[in-house]
């Protein structure tokens, strides 16, 4: 008998790798912090003895949902400012909210709840694009979840670096911080065309091509931003990016919801990755983002919330459903994006898409214990036929009972462990009473 | 002081009549199943005394949720025929398996794991389509939830009739036999135009004038109907309709993906309500409905799960946030269906298109206490700048903290008083294992 850390019996195990599989009677097996083995729970039961045991005979095991791009201190602007398009939303509300408030304070308070919201939603690793993105990395490795920070660049000045000089040094000197943090890794992240000029884009994909690492970038998310694109650079701005040279497999682009065959077919020959974030899209009117088109031609798309202001919530699961339903009517194709391939975009496609495949998004031997167990006993999930259709069109928030990181049990029976939620909401509640004068009144509020 | 059975005091009640209005500071005064009075708190204190007193201090007052149309029994078939579109999906799983299984004890089965399901989502009303209609009926008034049950009536013989006679003759007995159960209502319900014909259509008109109920009629819900209709009938459905003398202010017309602009007149000028189902319609591929031109041209449009088995839950918050967002995206304006106007049609615009606007729908004195205490001190509800909004666009089915139907407290704490939801599990595996044999086996599935 080896011995190892934990071992969970779950009903089921979705180790999304195999695609479409799912066991019965199987184990999960886990040591120091990583997946040993996935097998018959007999045999697992005769070949390790482990420290913990978790019984989880009305579970469902998935790999932990990676949320491939989200604000995540914005969760303190929940609800702030909602039925505007991106641009006026931006300009009118976010930016100077963020121009007042966003200090290293607000990026841990928000990311903070941000992070206790992900985990108790079964997410186990988010890419964040945000201010101080060494606080946030390291606000959310205390509370033990995976984070993808940014190396963030823009145009301007902002609370986090004065110029493109400072937005790299210091974003470099926060990589280099990180190394021995296995929880946090660094990518880099200019924020949009519209907000980074020609410089700095190739200043960015010099070092990216140099330290090998994704580039993470809004793209085609409103028709403004290509209209204001032709009428600045001549030029849409993936026709921009490709003369920049940036359309390659480290370019992780986001939204894609103004997209032509031709800009299609030049993401896929560069081996570009795609996120797509269908509730954003949809609550600033931004339009639809073609996924079934671009799985077709061979992209790897992943799937992300956005930030919380603009969603409203960072709820994977519910990510999962809109992303499937929605995929299905726009393509017109009843069996496009089914459960398994959608739980597939939410983990490994996401793990790929930034460049961590070969440590997260599936369940096997050598993959970091990144794990979530879904109770499908709820009313709501009964009967269960096929248990990731389950997940997919029936469970909700509150079917997460069990999140694992790295081996170590952050969530218990759906409770954050360590996690002073009182605290929490008092801290937002204060942010709230800061944040309210760039909030948008609704009429006829009789407050 | 007056004696009062009940009082709640919530932080916020949204009453949805005044449209658009939150109190805070108030309270809802209940005495024998209605709603007399809606009052600052502190004149509630002073002018009542109640036998039940409810402290709600994090909490949003609604009026319960009316899911407008629905065919409930079908929860135990939830997840056993995905990836499919609507015709394919009736005539190669869901009717054969219906005609095997469907009866009395399915019908209750079914419809008490789907009732157990919407109360504890925060649904008090709902609009039923289906076999044993007085079953499902008296199921859920021994529940304690309102309920609206159809006078089914199909071309062919089903277990619950043999034709045109016996349809309509049992379904008059049935609305006769509820007459003195305030929680049922009885209305018309042929099921569409490619399984009713003329003759049927034409008797059901007579005695839905006579009676003055409303018909309950799935339409145009996909291209094909349409096409069958045309290749049949030498017309479109809704033309069809129109001709039959069925396009009146007692027409509940459910889906309408597929409607040209004339035909939104049409619809428009003769008063038909509709029913909204996004997410069905989004997972069977069916199609939009023009929501934001509907209620443009003065219709009402209310919003319904449909079945469990093409959506695949009945949580109606999860129907205001997907109706909501694609709304905005389908129209292309971020303004439209505002968390306000999406609540009132999941609320006041259900009970309207059902003709229980005097009764439901809205916390107002007079009407029925049917109402539910939404709990927004949940982390994925911080911070709170608009109630409203962060229950259609934050909230999670956990939110649901209370629900009372005609004053009585039927879900305490999120949890059913009075039903053992072990049984129902048990129930729920049972019928599993008997449609396994219709379900639609997922590739690679590894049991």
């Amino acid at each position: 008998m080896r011995n190892v850390d934990a071992m969970i019996f779950p009903r089921w195990i979705a180790p999304v790798q195999p695609a479409g599989v799912v066991y019965r009677e199987h184990a999960l097996v886990i040591d120091r912090g990583k997946i040993v083995d996935c097998c018959p729970a007999t045999t697992a039961r005769q070949t390790y003895s482990a420290s913990a045991t978790y019984e989880r005979p009305d579970h469902l095991l998935i790999p932990g949902l990676v949320n491939a791009h989200t604000h995540a201190a914005m969760s303190l602007m929940r609800g702030m400012a909602d039925d505007l398009e991106l641009m006026e939303w931006l300009q009118a509300h976010v930016w100077p909210a963020e121009k007042q408030w966003v200090s290293r304070d607000f990026v841990r308070d928000g990311t903070t709840l941000a992070v206790a919201e992900m985990l108790t939603g079964g997410t186990t690793c988010c890419n964040d694009m945000y201010f101080f993105p060494d606080v946030a990395a390291q606000t959310s490795a205390d509370l033990g979840m995976r984070f993808v920070t940014g190396i963030i660049v823009l145009d301007g000045p902002s609370p986090w670096a004065a110029d493109l000089e400072e937005y790299l040094v210091k974003g470099l000197e926060m990589r280099d911080s990180f190394r021995g943090t296995p929880l946090v890794h660094t990518i880099f992240a200019p924020h949009s065309p519209y907000t980074v000029g020609d410089e700095a884009l190739l200043r960015v994909r010099k070092l990216a091509d140099e330290l090998d690492a994704p580039v993470h970038i809004h793209l085609h998310e409103s028709a403004e931003e290509i209209e204001q694109s032709v009428a600045r650079f001549g030029k849409r701005p993936i026709a921009r990016l490709d003369d920049l040279g940036l359309i390659n497999p480290q370019l992780l682009a986001v939204h894609l919801t103004q997209v032509t065959e031709e800009e299609i077919e030049c993401l896929a020959r560069g081996g570009a990755r795609v996120v797509h974030c269908p509730e954003s899209n949809m609550k600033l009117a931004s339009g639809f983002c073609p996924v079934v088109d671009l799985v077709d031609h061979g992209i790897t798309v992943a799937l992300g919330t956005d930030g919380a202001a603009s969603n409203n919530d960072l709820c994977m699961l519910g990510e999962m459903r809109t992303a499937s339903l929605l995929g299905k009517v726009v393509s017109g194709r009843a069996d496009a994006l089914s459960a398994h391939e959608t739980l597939q975009m939410a983990t490994l496609a996401g793990a790929r898409a930034l460049g961590l495949d070969e440590q997260i998004g599936s369940l096997e031997p050598g993959k970091w214990a990144d794990t979530v167990a879904i109770d499908l006993a709820a009313l709501n999930t009964q009967p269960v036929y096929d248990p990731v259709s389950q997940l997919v069109y029936a469970a909700s928030r509150d079917c997460v009972g069990d999140v694992w990181v790295a081996g170590r049990h952050l969530v218990v029976d759906g409770r954050l462990v360590d996690v002073d939620t009182e605290d929490l909401r008092e801290l937002s509640a204060r942010w709230q009473k800061r944040l309210q004068p760039f909030a948008r009144r609704p009429e006829n509020n009789g407050e």
